[in-house]
């Protein structure tokens, strides 16, 4: 029942696309990542996945479009769907997706994040 | 898989504390509403919400403390939890909670909005 300010939360890490947990809603989790270049291509089973840009933008590509999401702006991304973020320059995203999302959905390899650490 | 624009999103209702759907991420709502005054108390069974203030300044009051939420700032609360969110100026919230949750939790008053309009 603490307030959690977001721009205290990114100040406390500098690394790109390796989440940190900021809350917990029920099995739900909220996480903040800031992600510079490209990502890669995934997607998650059964989980949807919401990116809400704080600051910066994010080209959120799918196989035939992408999304376009500036700071104030959000998109949902749902299970099944393969998505590839890229960041031009530094963008920070808060995360709202179940607890069992991985970041790299079903890939795995160097870039999974199996460890998700509390700040 | 569009882009939401919080803004645009607020700017389509005027009225206080009737919260409109903005997107859902599996079970999960993603909700906005406007308050001004005095909400009322109550809890919810079950549910966690999650009060991501987007706009002005939010009084999260508990039984025991009370938690000052401003732009940029979230404060989780859990389920069981009795809290009176308070606006002293208009304030712009972004809920994220479960589907079930109504809005006056375990009070049903005039208040409760039982039909959720999509925006």
């Amino acid at each position: 029942m603490e307030t959690v300010n977001l721009a205290e939360k990114f100040s406390k890490f500098q690394d790109y696309c390796k989440p940190r947990l900021i809350g917990e809603v029920n099995d739900f989790h909220v996480k903040a990542v800031k992600l510079k270049g490209e990502f890669l291509w995934h997607h998650h089973e059964t989980e949807d996945e919401l990116f809400l840009v704080v600051k910066g933008t994010l080209r959120m590509k799918f196989r035939d479009r992408e999304a376009i999401v500036r700071e104030g702006e959000f998109v949902i991304v749902p299970h099944g769907i393969e998505h590839l973020p890229v960041a031009d320059e530094e963008v920070h995203i808060v995360l709202f997706e179940p607890g069992t999302t991985l970041n790299t959905g079903n890939i795995s390899n160097e870039r999974t994040v199996s460890y998700l650490e509390r700040i």
